[in-house]
């Protein structure tokens, strides 16, 4: 079995791929969309995508590419960003000069890096090829920025903020519905006016249909409209969440489920 | 007047503050943490924050600043991300061999910067700054990232989304309201159950208010608490928006009013 990630190895989101399947292939992929392809084309049966942080917020992108392709969302996983600083077995904090990681990476940790005194940043394609550039390397005066991995670890959660989490789902080709499923994503549209979201709710509401994640965003080029992420505790196949969705097209410019999927554990 | 932003000169944050008052003096502060307090102690009348980007959603950090100080929002401005690539006058994109920027930049223009091919990518702390060093120093083989400026202009538009568009409010010390305020902020807190949010959303629904932004946000430390961000088309002296609040109340564990404002001009 092969998970689609993108990103390099060492990547979170290959460590959210064997979070959701320990003993899973893992494919690198260069963009999300060629993680759709990958899955599409059948080189991998899953796709794992990241789509939302607690700090900075949902990834619009992913969401996007989900409502363009026909992959259903089949599975979740929630994952901790801990970024450490690593150096080469032997080397001292004390003498680290350069550091080398991705641009997010960097991004996140910049008050720990401003901490570190005049230090040059190097920004690298890769976190995970940072690491081992610099493992592998001769410089006691190089570092990295990346997940714990097997260089000397200088110090651990050197990210600004220390709640940094991550939730990613896998998309697959396959039809199949998930058995266990608890939890559903979907999409829908309303025309900005008043009443229009209470309307949409209330079918959800109606039948006591709970909801864990519900955001509007401006759809571009179409000033008034407004697409909603909305998560509900419940299975696609419920008869009532097929009501819930009968209902809302009613209300609604159009609705998409992106899938039906066991919730991730909470951690 | 003077207007503190997070950034060095250059930054986002300070053109969105001369967008908001073209002839305010600007406040270069290190965190968004120093911009309140530079607000709270008056060395600056105003501070400027990202709340949201279009690509990649909300600021969640600047939400909870927003809630622990007492700071209100006063205005609001929308401003289109425009990475270009700069170089020395006189200098070829062809030749350039390094590029300068701030991560978060570099991470935007990901994939342009690839398409350069064999490129070094070196972090700064500012894309200003880099800008400058590039156009006042003697390398024909370096560049930068950053907003456009006085350097040599080699592309614009290289950030990997065409459509990048970054929301500021403006916080301020004083209590007066805004005159001509037509929007308001406020955020509350429902504990997860079926039927809380409807509930919650008809006090604006029975009132033909209308919403214009609304994001659920789970509350850390706290399962099945959720906090949720929500935009208003209504003054928060309007009558009824007081009733909508005071029925939100009976409805929510809290309610905060973030500020009232006048919208954004749409670009």
């Amino acid at each position: 079995m092969t998970i689609a990630f993108q990103g390099e190895p060492g990547a979170y989101s290959e460590a959210a791929a064997h979070r959701f399947a320990p003993s899973a292939d893992v494919l690198p992929c260069r963009s999300f969309e060629d993680v759709f392809t990958a899955v599409v084309s059948g080189r991998a049966l899953y796709g794992i995508l990241p789509m939302e942080n607690s700090v900075g917020g949902s990834i619009h992108r992913n969401y996007d590419l989900l409502v363009e392709h026909e992959l259903p969302i089949v599975g979740e996983v929630e994952l901790a960003v801990d970024h450490c600083l690593l150096g080469r077995p032997g080397a001292k904090l004390a003498d680290i000069r350069t550091v080398f990681s991705h641009p997010q990476a960097l991004a996140q940790c910049e008050e720990y890096l401003r901490s570190l005194g005049a230090v040059e940043i190097v920004a690298v394609y890769d976190t995970a090829g940072g690491a081992k550039m610099v493992a592998d390397g001769s410089r006691a005066d190089a570092g990295a920025v990346a997940s714990r991995r097997a260089a000397e670890l200088f110090a651990d959660g050197v990210q600004d903020y220390a709640s940094n989490l991550t939730r990613f789902v896998l998309i697959s080709r396959s039809l199949d519905s998930v058995a266990d499923a608890n939890k559903t994503s979907l999409v829908f549209a309303l025309k900005s006016k008043p009443g229009a979201l209470f309307r949409a709710l209330s079918c959800f509401a109606l039948r006591d249909i709970n909801l864990t994640k519900l955001e509007s965003r401006p759809i571009r080029g179409r000033p008034w409209e407004y697409m909603f992420y909305v998560d509900v505790d419940i299975s696609r196949h419920a008869l009532e969440y097929g009501r819930a969705v009968t209902q809302l097209g009613e209300f609604t410019q159009w609705v998409r489920t992106l899938g039906s999927y066991r919730a991730a554990d909470k951690r």
